[in-house]
């Protein structure tokens, strides 16, 4: 008899494990499990499709058990839910939701990629509130969005404002509430902060820092009491991994609540297998379990359980995380660590922040973006990165994981040799920069001052000195702070206040230029400590408004 | 006295050099040299601003003397012209344009960024012809397209093609000649000839293959004898390193005419620097010399030699030639060797094609590019790229070239983690892809067959299988295919043709598949021999065209 290969859940990982195991195995009994009514369906798109952008439901299906049947030979039964496994006996119990039977199934090897699913907080009224995980709840959402004219979408992750943006899209009044002063937690707060002027600008009532008090037939009441009119609420706050039913069998679960799996995929029990959602990752960084659902990794997993199964070659990698999501015309992606987490962790890091153009200036169209660099001061290894812009930014972040996933140091990304003409990079590219700025801080040719730390500096008696222009200056200024021009520096050099002087610009550029001035003349004035601030007024500001939200 | 560097060439290499030796030492003294009216102007911008795509000349002007003295304390004189270095005496001599006087300058160090100039060929007429390469160029041909109807751009390289593209958008009727088969040299054939398309359907009369004979005053005739009306005649058939100075002071050349540098970008004399268009770089794959006029290695070395110059740690490295060029709406973009320059160093290569979307195909706007990587079989080392398409090819190729220079295998490029949303990306990117196709070749799950061996092997008795569907078929086939769709395949094995077989279908994905399972069925009828067609019916039509360039 041929070998039977089960497979719990038929999307990402589990149908990407299927198709490949019948690539490499022609007579395997392949049968894959899915309890819900659709296989191969592209969850990501969902979000889209209730906001009409897809317009089509079947553009999210793409295939059927009876395409997955014909090209590969697979039996896909979907509404068959997995709801034991005996690993012993090698079998798992399915229950068929149609008719509500159940029976057993036999197996040599099991394949899990369950995924994960939605938090749901015990709210009062949590009943009400959708979630958005399958095509059925897709279908769901769009029959609720069709009757609906006020929503609150609860949590600010990378579904929930993909959900926001699209019910915007479908005319609908939105709320976007989230616990924590900022949304999308893998962006550092003042990168974050121009998210959230995305989302007010495009009509998101944005509220931060709010909890969840009480879901309403017809509305929501936060925590400090205002009510939110909802004809619609949506739960969007995170994902749990799909782990019960693992759990249940036996198998081992890690510490964040994930299958554990080995680095070929076996999990506790050796005929086991696991990949998705539903398993821990090893972290890129640190080799420390991580949960990170995205469906790059699950598809990659999928791939290299099958090659495992098949007895090849395999070693799956720590991951990054590397992500992006779309806000309003807002790219908006990161990967690695940022910077939160490694002040969390204990580690020194060192910060770089940017703001190129997408392409060059001189030609039509360029857009600013905001660049973030971690770097490790000990080693100059990239730690994480993350950008903000209309543009470009998708291409700079997988450029830097690419670098980062093979050890190019972050002065290295200035060698790297990218691609330019003026419509879509420049001459020196944004990444390039980057490795430049870090290879200044590494040499030890400036030292810089983070936007959180100039209170405290000034404080403690340092000087802000402006180096942009007279109108620059009156346009908006940083409290307190002394204009010299970078133009007029050299020849005013007898102004510069004495003592620590904090540097600052509109980016950081001119100020950088005005600290090798300071450096070099050190003798010929009473200043101290040159610090240049770090990615200048824009980031300076972008902190400001992470800091009090409220603010405009 | 303080040291004086002196620097030939003030824009990209040159200008870079000089702003990166200020912020190393306020003390130097520096005099940039420059023969044209003009510093740290945009080149890369001139077709653009002949086109009226950038409509201010002053975008095209990133500093000036007088910005550079203020800002940079750069002593920057235009309209100078070196016209002598005596290496002994460390003196050049320079001639003032403007009032024909000469004088005399003391230099410690310098450094030569000349660039390289326009091939004009000795034609008849030739005087004629205008060339693209500074400012005062780009002010001519601004008014010579004034009066023009008709124009004539002699020469498919990125700059020439950038021109005919710009004049086209200036309303004029442009015939494009190149006498080599193909435009665009990094690109092979079957990619070039989707240039080639672009080209013609945005009415550009492409004339390939076809030498100039003679310009006339309001003509150009071919070697054909054909006449083409020209009002205005550009010569843009490639530069040569402007190394006559370097020549003249006894520096050594290169074989390819560059000026020859260490890899901290000392000449033979070690007092003289040099940098950029004009001298050979170290080829990153064969470390052989190599000429790579591109702004972005230009820039690079600038700061380098700077660095250099200062006593700091540099030290060049190989280069790609990674490059992208807009044609018409088109990526067109590249990185390493291409298959042409490998089969000419008898070097041992797979090829792998394919046809990915730029984004997920279900999220609207998704549009198809055509990637190219090339292979060492021996090591799965990556030894170049290639790709054409609207959207997302300009990523990619970044992608791949870091990669590239991090020694990534080809089959490494799966494992690299990229953002992935369905507007950016696809959750298997197509990055990821190649990097299976590599590892399957590689694992010798499929051999492939290139579109220009086809008629070879059915020449030598194999019958090409189409697995495609009826209707594909129907539209269009290779002459003499035996059509079996591939989900019809596994019942109709009885069918499949006996002896060698080349499978096919519109991309290579659905061959594959049906190699797959031939691959395994192989007892079960007579075929031997089975290959999958690379990159399918779309990479082999465009070989076709590529072959015989007078197809439509
Ligand atoms: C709305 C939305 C948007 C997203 N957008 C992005 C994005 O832009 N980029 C990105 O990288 N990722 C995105 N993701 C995440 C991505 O979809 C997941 O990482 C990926 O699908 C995980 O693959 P998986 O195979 O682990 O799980 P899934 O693809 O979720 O598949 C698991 C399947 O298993 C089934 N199942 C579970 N338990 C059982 C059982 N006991 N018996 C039978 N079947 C079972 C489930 O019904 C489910 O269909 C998004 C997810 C959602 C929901
Ligand atoms: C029209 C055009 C489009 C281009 N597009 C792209 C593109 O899209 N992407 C890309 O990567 N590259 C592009 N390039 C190439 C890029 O501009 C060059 O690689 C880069 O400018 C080389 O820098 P360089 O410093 O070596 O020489 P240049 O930037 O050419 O500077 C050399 C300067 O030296 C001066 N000079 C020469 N001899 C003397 C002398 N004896 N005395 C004084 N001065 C002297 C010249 O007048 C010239 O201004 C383009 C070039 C052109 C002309
Ligand atoms: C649809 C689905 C079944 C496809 O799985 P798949 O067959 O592994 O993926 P693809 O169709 O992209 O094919 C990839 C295979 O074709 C090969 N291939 C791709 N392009 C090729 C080409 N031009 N020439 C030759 N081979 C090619 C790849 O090497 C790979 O084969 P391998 O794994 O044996 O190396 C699966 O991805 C799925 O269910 N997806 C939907 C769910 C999902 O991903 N959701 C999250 C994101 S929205
Ligand atoms: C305009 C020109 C003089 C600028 O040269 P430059 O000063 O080296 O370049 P930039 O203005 O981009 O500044 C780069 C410097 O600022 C630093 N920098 C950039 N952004 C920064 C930021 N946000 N914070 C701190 N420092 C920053 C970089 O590290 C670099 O300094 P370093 O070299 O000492 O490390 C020169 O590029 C030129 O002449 N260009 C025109 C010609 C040309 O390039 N043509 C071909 C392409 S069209």
């Amino acid at each position: 008899m041929n070998r039977r290969i089960v497979i719990v859940g038929g999307v990402a990982g589990g149908m990407s494990a299927a198709t490949r195991l019948r690539r490499l195995d022609e007579d395997a009994d392949i049968v894959v499990l899915e309890r819900s009514g659709n296989v191969s369906f592209a969850n990501c798109g969902l979000p889209y499709h209730v906001g009409g952008v897809i317009e089509r439901r079947s553009s999210l299906l793409l295939q059927t058990p009876e395409s997955l049947r014909t090209r590969f030979g697979l039996d896909v039964r979907v509404r068959h839910e997995v709801v034991g496994i005996d690993a012993a006996a090698r079998t798992v119990e399915v229950r068929d939701l149609d008719d509500d039977t159940t029976y057993v199934l036999g197996y040599d090897e099991l394949v899990l990629s369950p995924g994960a699913r939605p938090v749901r907080p015990p709210l009062p009224g949590i009943e009400r509130a959708l979630s958005l995980r399958d095509v059925e709840d897709a279908d769901a959402l769009v029959a609720a969005v069709a009757g609906a004219h006020t929503a609150v979408v609860v949590g600010g992750g990378f579904i929930g404002i993909e959900l926001a943006e699209n019910l915007v899209h479908r005319g609908i009044r939105v709320a976007l509430v989230e616990a924590t002063p900022q949304v999308m937690a893998p962006l550092d707060p003042e990168l974050a902060s121009l998210v959230h002027d995305r989302l007010k600008a495009s009509g998101v009532d944005l509220r931060l820092g709010s909890a969840v008090a009480s879901i309403g037939s017809d509305d929501v009441t936060l925590a400090d009491g205002s009510v939110l009119p909802a004809d619609l609420v949506v739960a969007a706050i995170g994902v749990r991994p799909e782990s019960g039913l693992a759990k249940a069998a036996g198998l081992r679960i890690g510490e964040r609540g994930g299958i554990l799996v080995d680095d070929r995929f076996a999990t506790s029990d050796p005929h086991i297998h696991a990949v998705g959602d539903a398993v821990e990752k090893s972290d890129a960084l640190d080799g420390q379990p991580a949960l990170v659902p995205l469906a790059q990794t699950a598809n990659l997993q999928g791939r290299l359980v099958a090659d495992a199964i098949m007895g090849r070659p395999v070693r799956g990698r720590g991951v990054l995380g590397t992500a992006v999501v779309g806000v309003f015309g807002l790219q908006v992606a990161a990967t690695g660590w940022n910077e939160k987490r490694l002040r969390g962790a204990g580690r020194s890091y060192r910060v770089i922040h940017t703001h190129p153009a997408d392409h060059a200036g001189y030609y039509p169209g360029a857009v600013q973006m905001a660049l973030k660099l971690l770097v490790d001061p000990a080693t100059d290894r990239i730690l994480g990165a993350q950008g903000v812009g209309e543009a470009g930014v998708d291409k700079r972040i997988d450029v830097i994981a690419t670098a980062m996933a093979n050890d190019v140091p972050a002065s290295g990304l200035a060698e790297l040799e990218l691609a330019y003409a003026p419509q879509f990079a420049s001459a020196k590219d944004p990444v390039n920069m980057l490795g430049w700025v870090a290879s200044d801080m590494r040499d030890g040719l400036v030292e810089t001052i983070q936007w959180h730390e100039v209170a405290d500096a000034v404080a403690a008696g340092a000087t802000v000195l402006d180096v942009r222009t007279e109108k620059e200056h009156r346009d908006e200024s940083i409290p307190g702070s002394v204009l010299i021009p970078l133009d007029e520096l050299r020849g005013r050099l007898g102004e510069v206040p004495s003592g620590e002087v904090v540097v600052h610009c509109a980016v950081g550029l001119r100020g950088y230029l005005a600290t090798r001035i300071l450096e070099q003349r050190r003798g010929e004035g009473s200043w101290t400590r040159v610090r240049n601030l770090d990615g200048g007024m824009k980031t300076w500001l972008a902190g400001q408004y992470a800091e009090s939200p409220s603010r405009p």
